[in-house]
């Protein structure tokens, strides 16, 4: 295969997904096929099947998609200078926003997130995994520096994720919007509270 | 109206209640009809419309019986004797004990459980409200013994309760009962640090 080959598989394969993305937003996951899909990039049904053997395996590359962009930004966050708190909560603080825009705000894009929750748990598994590593890596900058005190990183990056579950959790942003509860901030503030060197009782 | 017939009108109420739980569990919310429940109880749908004007507010009655157990339990251990850590985590157990025996181990009261969550929201609210409320008052405890630092309690509280979504929400308890993440133990362990006295930053 020549180069210019393969750099056209990977841009068909490119298109493929920005025009389901596109249709899975304005239609809904449900109700978009991949005739539509095929329609819309004016080739046949069996070529699209040539680069995805199914409607889940679009799903689950649009979905990776939108989960990549979040981990390149919480990476970015991560490594970036500066002291380890307000990295942490600069980098929770995206998270949420990210989130919000991507599932909650889009009903559409919400019925997709509904769907990857019950068929592409693999690809959620590995984004929460790869978040809570991120977390992970700026609390033990917290730890090396003195600010925070987390003997086990693993367990303290679990930890904080799960205690951000409100504002992580797509489905829970948006079951939470109206319900009583901290704001993200204090939510934050407590999570740090946690991470950070406390008194001994002797 | 004489004491008799006002203990018979609860003693009514009461029964239709327990009838319906008992069928909601058997054959699931969506398909149990106020006929059916009528039914089990030999008396007239009309009958049954004299106590609860429609089947939500049948489901209002039995949702609220099971939250109403778990607060009387969540209470009494408030209550007890003893420094306030360890009373915190049997609390915490003890909701998310209750929680996954009322609403994940049996998939027909989990189904009534997503119908509450999506009609019957102030039940919820209300509930979630009261536990934050016991949970407030052994944090109240901690803080008046000094095991806590928690200038304002009803924050903590709603902290505390918040960072515990894993293992409080039915839906979180059913979603992440095989994913990875802390165990229940290490969570409360993670909540107890964030209310623990902390070193001064001077």
């Amino acid at each position: 295969m020549t180069l210019i080959q393969e750099h056209s598989e990977t841009d068909t394969r490119e298109r493929i997904l920005v025009v389901a993305e596109r249709l899975f937003r304005q239609i809904g996951y449900q109700k978009t096929t991949v005739a539509d899909i095929a329609k819309e990039l004016r080739m046949s049904p069996a070529n699209v099947y040539r680069f995805f053997d199914s409607k889940k395996s679009i799903h689950e590359g649009v979905a990776r998609g939108l989960m990549v962009e979040v981990e390149i930004e919480a990476q970015r966050i991560a490594r970036s200078e500066g002291p380890a708190a307000p990295r942490l909560r600069q980098l929770m603080t995206t998270i949420n926003r990210m989130n919000t825009e991507r599932y909650v705000g889009d009903s559409k894009l919400h019925e997709m997130v509904e769907v990857a929750m019950q068929e592409d748990w693999d690809v959620c598994v590995a984004h929460m995994e790869c978040i809570a590593a991120i977390i992970g890596e700026v609390i033990a900058q917290g730890a090396a520096s003195g600010e925070f005190e987390a003997p086990d990183l693993l367990l303290a990056s679990l930890c904080a994720c799960t205690a951000m579950m409100r504002f992580f959790h797509p489905q829970m942003i948006a079951q939470c919007a109206t319900k009583p509860g901290p704001t993200i901030d204090q939510m934050i503030d407590f999570v740090i509270a946690g991470l950070s060197p406390r008194v001994r009782a002797n």
